[in-house]
């Protein structure tokens, strides 16, 4: 079995352009790079950063052995000798700024930003890309459905249907960061002391003479998580035998506190039977019994069953969580805004047909403006490095394409987004763990108005240019259109 | 950086599970899974199976370290420290049959099938699950793409869109046994010997001073992979550099052979663009000259191209491709079949309220009917194992529904389908490279009318039950309904 190479899991054109990059001498050139997205997905008014942990430990541990070496030698014969002795050696010696992980951002902002020399920042894209895009995409994903759920508890399922096991495992991490409570992935547990939680598959109930006989024997070695799967044969008659075996551990003093016990459902109309089921368990005595329900289940699906008043006090959500289904990728992109040329920052522009597409030049950072009054945020400016802005002025924003929409702001307070995650080569981040980013993300969404985070139709929250940006990015495009 | 563990890499449930059945002395029941999907993905007709030499790595390498002990203790102190020995213990001493790499398979069929004790079974279930659904489903969405190219090259480029690094490596892999002629993937190269291709950004060309200096330098440093970038500026103007910097190569008679050298698209009209350059190119004298297209496609933009006459020879395919952005997910199924109780075989039903939910009971095989006239497919037949189809006589099959829909079929010749993988925990396979899966998906396409692999409205191949399968089936199902 062939090991993981995550130094090696790039495009090959990241390696035959820093062939020539180093052939040419233009190795210390230095560039600034930016992450962004293009659109919030599943048509949401929001995106959950998340991600930046691995890419934390990828940069750190990028080494190439000579084995790497001949390899790459014996496919690639026009890659220069020297080059190679150099990738031997490559150590990530630049810097990076980055949104924090479970932040709440927005299109065109970046989410993260590296500066280094050219040769190494274009080297990195690909990997960086992979994994924000991926972990960024299923933690927003979660936020969805956690949102629709509206306070119930989420856990993540998808293990299974997930773009193979590491995709479970990152996800896994994700889901959390967007606010699921858990997880059935036990190496997630492992990574991130995650509770792996579940319950039974109906093959273990097929697997004894009867439904009753399966239910009692998995309460016997599970008391304080005893949740039963009901809809192997009859489901109302499954929560029937659910209760017989909660009464007998009643009756010998051995029932755990509400929660530890419950049932599962996986299959058939989610809001009757668990309506049902709710009335069954309550009338037994057993109102802390919980009900988990499962079986394709994503945000639309959940508001839908809530709306109908299923009485569902657990989530469980697999494929359409753990792949993101109906918006399966994430199109953040890697962008060249600043090259350094004989010691001379010059900003750059890649001009498109497309005005959305044209990027924002320069070496940038983002601002968030909070209402003094509420402390909601009110706008995202894109600034260029060097600027500030007075919290002690009024200041006006404008739609950086219909520059006629503006809005004068007063009574703010200014939060810078960025961390300082790399400073030359040197990781000056202290990571947080990953609780912490769960509870970011909680905090932040306290912030945001209720229009910004609804799942259909939300309202276009403002990421504007500064004044300074906009200049600029505008002089470029005249220049090159010239 | 945490080790990845793929043995962890499961569903909690299979471990409480595995404990019940431990503790209560079942660990030698003998269970029998199979692994199906309930419909083709993308609409489509038709699956191409993929996965199987991770499942074997997976399963060969099954160690549970004491460290692994410790941690699931601390989490879970509901397991018995017995358990946890055998655990510790584990290895998969089971029975697998499988269909092969890159084979044609549909709804309903048998996959894989353990044959094992049961606690050993069930614990193998979420693992194989998440890499055969990955697997198989990116192989069909490449599948599908290059049937739309119409034999023109395809490349899958998508790993900075991957669900994470080893989605794109495992996805780089099926894209392959889809009928990708190769990958951009660097890692991948390395795992399989797969060529790993690339060009350049536009970031390479915004490094220098003109387009026509990056398409030198490039050039230079790649005289035989020179497939320059022309969309970075003005896309036809960059055709006109492409050609000076092949007339330069030219007339030093340094130009490669056809192929060797070209152009690549990546915005714009593709159709317009790509007839543009083409006849630019020839009218140069670079009939030569390749041209490579990306951009979003799957397809259904490549068949709608090249019904336009894009004038494209390579397809680099991404974000689709990588993703299986229409279809994220292959509901693939691990279920329960046959149970060995003591001594006895008895085959096991899992009822629904959905007829096709229904699952085939008994330990199953398939076989592929052939028309020995044209050596086509007639359609498949899923039998219990002791059966066997005489291919002296007609034979008569039968829609498992709507049994009044009946063939009988002669002249015709019988393939099995599935191949024998691991007999009592030995790996009995001689595992077939990538390459020879590959062809085996070539050569298996030969023998499907093309109504079958029709992207769209495919008509549906016949996969029924035999006779006595399906008297079984409705003997269980009449059965459990009493």
């Amino acid at each position: 079995m062939n090991k993981r190479k995550l130094h090696l899991a790039t495009d090959y054109y990241q390696i035959s352009m820093s062939n020539v990059y180093f052939c040419e001498g233009m190795q210390d050139l230095e560039a600034v790079f930016d992450v962004f997205i293009r659109k919030n997905p599943f048509h949401g008014g929001y995106t959950v950063f998340a991600g930046l942990e691995q890419v934390v430990e990828y940069l750190q541990n990028i080494r190439f052995e000579q084995e790497d070496i001949e390899i790459l030698k014996k496919h690639h014969p026009e890659l220069d000798d020297k080059y190679l002795e150099y990738l031997r050696n490559f150590k990530f010696t630049g810097s990076i700024d980055a949104m924090e992980e479970g932040s709440i951002v927005f299109p065109q902002e970046p989410l993260l930003r590296v500066r280094a020399p050219l040769i190494e920042a274009q080297f990195i894209e690909t990997t960086i890309l992979s994994i924000l895009n991926h972990q960024t995409l299923i933690a927003t994903k979660a936020s969805r459905v956690v949102d629709a759920a509206e306070g119930d508890a989420v856990m993540e399922f998808g293990l299974r249907r997930a773009h193979g096991t590491e995709a479970g495992l990152y996800g896994a991490r994700a889901a959390v960061i967007g606010g699921c409570i858990g997880t059935s992935n036990v190496e997630a547990e492992n990574f991130w002391q995650l509770p792996a939680k579940g319950t039974m598959a109906h093959s273990f109930i097929m697997s004894f003479d009867s439904e009753l006989e399966a239910f009692r024997t998995f309460a016997k070695h599970n008391p304080n998580n005893m949740i039963l799967l009901v809809d192997t044969f009859d489901t109302l008659e499954g929560v029937q035998n659910a209760i017989t075996v909660f009464k007998e551990f009643e009756q010998e003093g051995k029932l755990g506190k509400k929660g530890s016990y419950g049932i599962r459902l996986d299959s058939g109309d989610l809001a009757y039977l668990s309506k049902e089921a709710r009335t069954m368990l309550d009338e037994a005595g057993f109102e802390g019994a919980t009900i988990v329900a499962s079986n394709d289940l994503d945000e639309y699906l959940i508001r839908d069953l809530k709306l109908q008043e299923a009485k569902i006090n657990t989530w469980g959500v697999g494929t359409k969580l753990i792949t993101a289904y109906d918006n399966a990728a994430l199109g953040g992109v890697y962008k060249l805004s600043q090259i350094t040329k004989n010691g001379v920052d010059v900003p750059v522009i890649k001009i498109s047909d497309a005005p959305e597409k044209v990027t924002n030049p320069g070496a940038k950072t983002v601002y968030r403006i909070y209402d003094k009054r509420n402390n909601k945020a009110m706008a995202d400016i894109i600034a260029l490095d060097e600027e500030t802005i007075d919290e002690t002025k009024p200041y006006t924003i404008f739609h950086p394409l219909f520059t006629w929409k503006r809005r004068t702001l007063e009574n703010f307070y200014v939060k810078p987004m960025h961390k300082e995650i790399f400073k030359n080569g040197e990781l000056v981040y202290d990571m947080p763990d990953l609780y912490a980013a769960k509870q970011r993300l909680i905090d932040e969404k306290e912030t945001f108005w209720p229009a910004v985070l609804r799942l259909k139709n939300p309202y276009e929250y403002h990421v504007d240019l500064s004044q300074e940006l906009w200049n600029l990015k505008n002089k470029l495009m005249n220049q090159e259109h010239n």
